[in-house]
Formats: C-alpha cells, sequence, structure tokens
C-alpha cells in the first residue's frame, strides 16, 4: 500500500501560485533541477492574490480532478513571517504550502471530510526554512526545494528527513457557510472568477423551482444557464461548483452587481 | 493505416479555451485522471472571449503547426442550450469541440479544403452530453472527458460508444473575405493580437509594390516589418497570418486606428 | 564529455518570450512537429514587452535554476531587420535568441563571467534566417525551428549545419550597476514585477544594518519582508534576486513609488 502511494505520488507534481509571471518559471526550474523528468502541471498561477481563502476555495474546486500527485501551492502573504512550511497528506495526495489553510479545503475533501472536520483524516508534516535563500521568495527557496525532495523521495522517506517533522497543530481554515433565513439565504461572496461570475456560499438547492431571486434586493431571473437570458443580462444560476452565481450573460456579473470576494450577498426567493 | 492513425492521435492534447485561469486545471485533472501519463500542451486559454469566429481563425493560425493530435477546444458561448458536443476529424488531427464551428476553418485547412469545401474531408460525430454534471462548465463535465476517452481509445474504438454517433450535419463556419475594390479593397478586423495589432482579411499580397496605404482614409507607410517605421508610428505590413496589419512599432495597432474585430477597414493604394 | 553534453542538451526546451497568448502556441507546434517528444517548459510569455533589459534580467534570475536546456527566448523589437539570429552556449545549456543581448546576461552567469567578462566563456553561432516565412513572427518562422533542430542534434552537430556559422562578434549586454555615494547609492529602476515589487540595481547589502532608507527622497522603513510593516505601508527590502526593491504590503509598488523601468532611484540611508 505504502509502495502503490509512493509510486503515485512519483508521477506528476502540479503548481498553484499566485504569481503571475515570471516567477512560476524559478519554481519550475528548482523541480527539474532535482528531477529533469517530473511531470509539471500548472494548476493556476492567477490564483485569487495574496486571498487565502479564495484561494483555498479554487484549490478545493480544482485539486480533486486530478489524479494523486505533490501538489506545490503557494499563496502565501505571510512569506518571512514565523508561519511553517509544511506538508499535508490527504488520501494519495501531498501538498507543500505554507501553513495558513490554504490546502485545508482541498486536504479534507480529498480526505473525504466535512468542513468541520478535525482533520483527523490529514497528516501534517513542518518543514525547516530557517536556510531560505531569500525572505520573500519562499516558492522557490522554501516550497519548490521540498515538493521536489517529496516528489523524488515518496512521502514516507521525505517524512523521515532530519528537515521534516510530524506535527499535530497547523492552521485550519473553513469556508464560510451561507445561512437559511425566513425569506431565502444570508451568504457570503466566496470569489469572483475570471469572467466576473460572482461565485457565492449559497448551496445551488437554494434556486430549485425559484424563477425570480432577489440579489441584495434587485430581482433577477434565476435560470439553468447563461444563454437562459438574452446577452447582456443579469441572471442568477447553479455555477458548475454546485453554488448559487449572480452573473452576466456574456458580461461581467461582478461589475453589474457590484460585488467583490468577501462582501454579503442576500438571496430572497421571489413568488 | 488506421493503426498508425491511433497511435498518433494518443499522442498528445493540446487544449484550448477562453478560460483565462484556474478553470483549465479543472480540465487537465479531468484528462490526467483518465490517462496520467496523458501528454498535454496548452494552445492558449486567451481566446477571444466568447468569440467564435475570432477564436477559429486563431484555431485556424496555430493548429496546423502542430503534430496529430487530440485538439481539446472550448469557446462555448451557447454552453448549456442545446447546441451538441461534436469530435471532428481531419487527417490525422481530431477535435473535440461545441458545435458552432469554432474549429471549422482549422479542421478544412489540416483536411486540404478551401472555406468554400463542403465538410466532404471531415469526418464528424455528435458526443452525448445529457448527463452533464454543470450547465455552465462543459469544458470539464463534457469535453475534457471526451477527449480523454478519444486519447485512450483512439478515434475508430470512441467512435464505436454508444454515447457517439456519426452525424454528417453540423454548424459550419467560413471567415468573412475582403472584396477586391477598383481603389484597393474592402475588408474587415478578423481579431486583435495581444501586441495590438490589427489582423485584416485583406490578403497580404494587396500591399505588393505599394508604398502607402489608406485605412478608413488615414495614409500609413506600407512596410515589410514594423522596425520599417520609427518607434511610436503607424503602419501597415503584411504580417505572419499573410494578411494586411495595421500596426503601430512599439505601440498598439487597435488603439491608433480605432479598430476592433469585426469593424470594416477600407484600404486604398496611393500611388 | 560531449557526448554527456549532448545528451542533457536534448532533454529539454524552455520558451521565453513577450507574446503573451496565443501566439507561444505556434512556436509550440514547430517544435512539436520537430519531435513529438520533446519536453517543453515555459518560463514565461510574459516577459517586459519589447523590453530587451528587462527580458535579460528576468533571464538571468530564472534560467541559472534550470537543469541543462535548449532556451528559446524570443523578446525582438529588431524583427525583421538585419539583426542575427544566434545561438549561445554556456557551459551545458543553449540559447536560442536574436542578437540583441537579450540572453547574454543568462549566459554570463552560467558560464560563471561577471558582467564585464569579455565572453570568452561563451561560443556564438549565427543562423541563417533569409528564408523566414514572414518578417515579423521570427519566433515561429526562425527561432523555433533552430531550437528544435538544435535539440533534436545536439549543439555539436547543429553547429555543423550549412545554415549555421560561429561567429566572434555577437551583441552584448550589461545591465547597469549602481553607484556606491557619500549619502548611499545611485541606482535605477531594473524592472518592475507582477506584484508591483519596484526591483533595482542596488546590492541588498546597502540595507545592511539600516533601519529607514530615503527613496528618491521618501523615508521607508527597511524590513526584512513584506510583513515587517503593516499592510497598505511603504517599504524597502532586499528581495529574492538580492537588490534593494521598493514595495507595499499587499500593495503596488510601483504606483506608490511612482517608479517604472529605467527610472533614477537615489538610496540614503538614514542614521
Amino acid at each position: 500500500m505504502a509502495k502503490r502511494r509512493l509510486r503515485l505520488v512519483r508521477g506528476m507534481i502540479t503548481l498553484a501560485s499566485d504569481f503571475g509571471s515570471p516567477y512560476p518559471a524559478a519554481m519550475r526550474g528548482v523541480l527539474l533541477e532535482r528531477d529533469p523528468d517530473a511531470r509539471l502541471v500548472d494548476v493556476s498561477h492567477e490564483l485569487p492574490r495574496q486571498d487565502v481563502p479564495g484561494a483555498a476555495f479554487w484549490m478545493r474546486e480544482v485539486v480533486p480532478y486530478f489524479p494523486p500527485a505533490v501538489h506545490l501551492v503557494v499563496v502565501d502573504p505571510g512569506v518571512g513571517t514565523d508561519r511553517a512550511a509544511i506538508a499535508v497528506a490527504a488520501g494519495e495526495h501531498v501538498f507543500v504550502a505554507p501553513d495558513n489553510g490554504v490546502v485545508v479545503p482541498a486536504a479534507r475533501e480529498l480526505a473525504g471530510e466535512n468542513s468541520d472536520g478535525d482533520g483527523q483524516g490529514l497528516r501534517v508534516w513542518e518543514i525547516d526554512d530557517a536556510d531560505a535563500a531569500s525572505s520573500t521568495f519562499h516558492g522557490r527557496d522554501v516550497f519548490a526545494p521540498a515538493a521536489g525532495d517529496l516528489h523524488r523521495l515518496g512521502i514516507e522517506e521525505f517524512a523521515a528527513l532530519d528537515s521534516v517533522e510530524r506535527v499535530d497543530d497547523f492552521e485550519t481554515l473553513s469556508l464560510p457557510e451561507a445561512t437559511p433565513t425566513s425569506y431565502g439565504a444570508d451568504g457570503e461572496v466566496l470569489t469572483v472568477d475570471d469572467f466576473g461570475n460572482v461565485i457565492t456560499n449559497v448551496p445551488g438547492g437554494f434556486l430549485e423551482g425559484v424563477e425570480t431571486v432577489r440579489v441584495n434586493g434587485q430581482a433577477v431571473p434565476a435560470v439553468e444557464t447563461f444563454a437562459g437570458v438574452p446577452p447582456g443580462q443579469w441572471l442568477a444560476t447553479v455555477g458548475s461548483h454546485g453554488y448559487v452565481e449572480c452573473d452576466v450573460n456574456r458580461g461581467r456579473g461582478d461589475e453589474a452587481f457590484g460585488l467583490e470576494p468577501g462582501d454579503d450577498v442576500v438571496l430572497e426567493r421571489v413568488e
């Protein structure tokens, strides 16, 4: 069993960050220098910048589609502080990331835990970063070297390194949950995607049987897909993440609705 | 022969979309989950957003440079409507895309057809998408699974699946062609590239022997390359696609000329 | 020894340009058409646009982290002029690029030369580009074919091609160096990164023991990392490149300080 995990984990390294370009290239170089045959796959380097909950949402939505891999995730507003660098094993997946919660929802999802899970299903190790060459780019100097070592060694051998220590304490992070109300639901904007679609935390079931919904007072049609309204018109729909989204067909929902990540969203069913 | 096609088609999967980031990662995950050894190559995830003719132009210009592959192409403003999902075989290349014409010019080019071709050289299959998990992200839920299956099985075995049906009818799309006039040519902007270069549909031969050309009334030098005029100056040249482009050396042609995709462009030769 | 170089050089092709998207895909296609098994790794396609010294800085900072590879680098404002196309061997790395200096600092770094090096450690070949299909996209028509050939053949066999000629003359490029002054240092902005961090050419040692520094007259705290000041506050720190950076914690230093690439930066230590 351990052997199988080892083999699978060594198959692939995914990279995710809020770095834009060209900083991810330094991480690619570090990984390939350690193993020129490593298979690198980009998740995204445009994660919401320095927005840990936003990035955590995307990781949870995307990473479970991947086969077992080492996932290098660097959204790290606390770089250079005493926040730890950690490895987190969830099923046959292993994350390498700052200890700020950014990989916790994804890891819980992969371990089959709900968001109230106490992390029993996750195994976490702290990675010594005292010798980092810089105090501003741990993606290159701490996380990529660790991910490369982990990929090369497998998790069991990596965990046995002197620079790696099993820990019980780590930063957890739960994405906010919407509250059902007498009139509908009080929710929050989890993130805005690249199309400007506003992704709320209200479960899609809320729209079942609903034809019109008020979003912060504004009545819009509840439709099955963007094309359910003419181009340019506002709408609410159940997005691909299973949540209610506030969108504009061929337009930007964030601009139309005036909503940003973290904003409150009051949804009311209209009979 | 079928065997050779099979082998080649299985070699590589290219990905193209207008998704930006991070949605393409979900498609990568779906593909790699089906075959962790699949070779994924990005064409672009910045295709002109929800602009089917613009995306079709880029596909036609770029894909023929690739060796035989499965090409996953998702520019899909009609997602969630009853537009079909299709696979299109052209020579040793196979496309998986929405049935909106976005891959037709590229497929015709690869099949050696001109734009008036009746599609005889293309083989097209409809892919059942009734069970899609979402009605807004068929890239993840329909097209990537189909491309993964196609890559794994090869086109012959894929075509024999119950969920796949050979069809004769599909959406065609022809890029607009310029009209020669007594004074020059009446054309149209096909697309604007990332540098702001305005790519028209007027064939490059139009500029042969011409030193100055009027673009919608504005006289600019016709030169062999950007550096044929000083930085900041407007110019017309034959771009890398073989069409007349309206550019600015080290600047943005779209802003200078005030031109957008779909705009009319009247070109006049100045003696 | 030659044999070892040959093997390693064939392992990987990195791609770097200022092309954005989707032009890099044409280069990928050309490379894969020549060798469907080539391993392509993106460095960046968002290098500072048509900014040769800025791109040269990033190449020098990033490429040395990679294992030996063929590095295709296209930042080429002089495309279509008589500037040559060259291959540059530095240690076990080989660059293919326009002869405008863009790869020289990286190549010198890899060859273990300082910036005053006379290039003795570099071997340079000119590549015939007379038959290029376009005069505006040599990335696709000259550099990618050459990089593909080089990857396939190895440098020794590539160098023996009729279209390739060893040369002694090539464009050099040295990044500007800061001048120590009685009050501190007179420097220059080398580049601005994607976060808006302003990277100067003043060596990080300048900040040693300094608590406050004046940047063009503006006093800001000198700290070890972004998180050394509250969010939104200006700071100076030693960045991951080893130079003094002018940044804003969770904000954009370029906007705060009003600095762009090439701008003068006068730094004064405040006792």
